[in-house]
């Protein structure tokens, strides 16, 4: 009688999460530093976690490995499904694969949620211990410093003693640039992309008008909230509008155009209810968003954004520079107006000043800022031969 | 005893609503239409107000009539003071007055506030007379042609059988090309700025964020608010945001850079207080934007802008333009990533190809969308020579 309930097996497709080159089911771990830590601005939380994955084997010469850093809401998942069920792999699921551009038969990829965020790592959402209730407002100011300084004792603790790349777009590749200035004994590669050496006035606008969005909702309340709740209409508003400034104006056309939404027979939608198919799009991803992330996160992290300077910060780009021992390749997208192309090769030629070796590539896609997370052949290409030439043995001596 | 209060008369400057070249202090009319009017949609007003107001002289053969269509945060009082006491003249004094680009002895300058604003035109903060509440969203859906028609009855009211020139920018641009397009025998001269014919994707999106940012206000109750009150903090958001498409990144890089706010010594901002300039001036953006705003014009107004698409309302930009008699000038600016040079282009291509007398003119200033209310000897020029030269006499026969 249920014979026919399920077909047999041979007849079904394969599980997505089997698909060849995706690193499959995964799990996220937790590293638990369980002494104070010390943020740049001098404030000490007694302790922190960082939620991790990895993929693929470190090697016994510990020297494969490779760390991934994340976007402003971007999260450790980066490949690989965490259930069959699931609709989406990780972020850079693309990217990150057995046989893909990074090769995780060849690389020991590790990808933690940053400092302040809100998917497992300690943030402005975790309970202070000291009171017993979220921080809130109370959790420090979080620099890209700080990021990078936790992610070093992650890698400690995993037993890590050289990077064979740092890898990471907009936010992360402010994080992984760092990364080789900070600890440049440790980074052999970065490879930054659609980023910046430091948050331009337009970008600090649009941060700050997000930041209002929320900081005047009622239900922010000064950063104390319930979880879930809090500044949901807010934040909303605040993912809204920088979706926009992670797209372009040829993206939006091609996949909107001024298209509009059908409706049933007889029911015109009114005047201010969606009538175009973007204003749709838009409010899925602000009510999506509130979903899987917490607002006051939002508010430090874009002020970690805000306040990255790296010129300001070393007296210059290239003294910032002036002791990376890593090869770099700066990516910038053509499209991208959020940290556009002029933004990533000034990195490039400030590395070249500083007699690093570096490389600016520039890719004409027309996705915008998000370009870096998108189906690209052209930059799988890039990094795959990026990551997995030798070294240049670069001799200075004549 | 009081002599010294009075300084002699002549220690003092000139007052400034006196400078030489400014139509000096001027006072709106209200245009009031006591008769129904339909709108587009088909919906009907038992009458209607325009408010305006008018520099210069019109001339016995009444062919010096100027059109001005403002912008969507514009209104009717786009020259000239108010009062001695005003901080401001009005919103695009560096172009109209005696002997500028827009001479005001030689033309009759007419500026209107549009229909559905907020500046004392009839709009959704005006009154029902059918309720004796605020139309609120009961308005009807305003678009850009109700906006000409109703112009062209405050012209029939004021005698003017024949516009020298319409004269706009942003929804201004829309407005004057509209106007050439519906009323073909009454204008002459078309001269739009920094417009396009049809919204483009990232601007209705960027729109509808400033709407919903208004609209998840609990203030905006559906658009049944006080006067004053209402959504104020949606509608703070809503202007920060566009405010920043109004400029460039270039423009808010001079003015602000990263300069950061001084506080008093001791007093470090919080994380989330002002920190950089430009958050500060976005800010009073914001406030000084809903001192002087209506929310539900804001929404009526974005709709109306969003719904502008000349070419699929005639069925190509072509056919649109088909019966225009104006010779067009249309200008755009480098650095206007709102309405870009490219979609002012189009226009004058498209007028072109139907046959008509038009040019385009680019300007390469840097201060975004904004630039053509800014200074510019540049565009003066073009302006004064496109409004006072000789109409060509174009002879199609051979």
């Amino acid at each position: 009688m249920t014979d026919d309930v399920e077909a047999p097996a041979t007849d079904e497709p394969a599980p997505r999460y089997l698909a060849p080159g995706d690193v499959g089911l995964v799990a996220p771990h937790d590293f638990v530093h369980a002494r104070p830590f010390t943020f740049k601005n001098g404030q000490t939380i007694p302790g922190f976690t960082l939620r991790y994955e990895t993929y693929g084997t470190l090697n016994v010469s510990r020297d494969n490995a490779v760390l991934i850093c994340h976007a402003l809401s971007g999260d450790h998942h980066c490949a690989g499904w965490h259930a069959p069920t699931d609709r989406k792999p990780g972020w850079w699921n693309n990217l990150i694969g057995p046989g893909k551009a990074v090769d995780t038969r060849r690389f020991f990829v590790i990808c933690p949620n940053v400092l302040g965020g809100c998917q497992g790592s300690t943030g402005p959402s975790s309970l202070d211990p000291a009171t017993g209730r979220p921080y809130g407002l109370r959790f420090p100011f979080v620099t890209i410093r700080d990021m990078v300084h936790s992610q070093k004792l992650l890698l400690d603790h995993l037993g890590i003693v050289g990077l064979h790349a740092v890898i990471g777009g907009s936010m992360g590749g402010m994080t992984a640039t760092l990364f080789a200035i900070e600890f440049p004994e440790l980074v052999r590669r970065v490879l930054a992309m659609a980023t910046t050496g430091r948050e331009s006035t337009q970008a600090i606008a649009f941060n700050e008008v997000g930041r209002q969005a929320i900081m005047q909702d009622p239900a922010w309340n000064h950063g104390d909230y319930p979880t879930p709740g809090g500044p949901r209409m807010g934040l909303a508003i605040a993912r809204m509008m920088a979706h926009i400034t992670y797209l372009s104006d040829a993206s939006l056309h091609r996949k909107f155009g001024r298209r509009v939404v059908q409706n049933k027979p007889g029911e015109g939608p009114g005047t201010f209810d969606v009538q175009f198919e973007v204003e749709s799009y838009l409010r899925h991803q602000g009510q999506s968003f509130i979903d899987r992330f917490d607002a006051n996160s939002y508010l430090y992290i874009t002020r970690a954004l805000d306040h990255f300077d790296l010129g300001t910060a070393y007296g210059s780009l290239e003294q910032a520079f002036a002791g990376v021992q890593a090869e770099s390749l700066i990516v910038g997208f053509a499209s991208d107006w959020l940290f556009p192309p002029g933004q990533n090769r000034d990195l490039a030629l400030a590395l070249l000043r500083a007699g690093k070796r570096a490389t600016y590539a520039e890719l004409a896609t027309e996705a915008g800022h998000d370009s870096f997370l998108l189906e690209s052949p052209e930059l799988y290409a890039l990094v795959r031969a990026f990551l997995e030439r030798e070294e240049t043995v670069v001799d200075f001596t004549i």
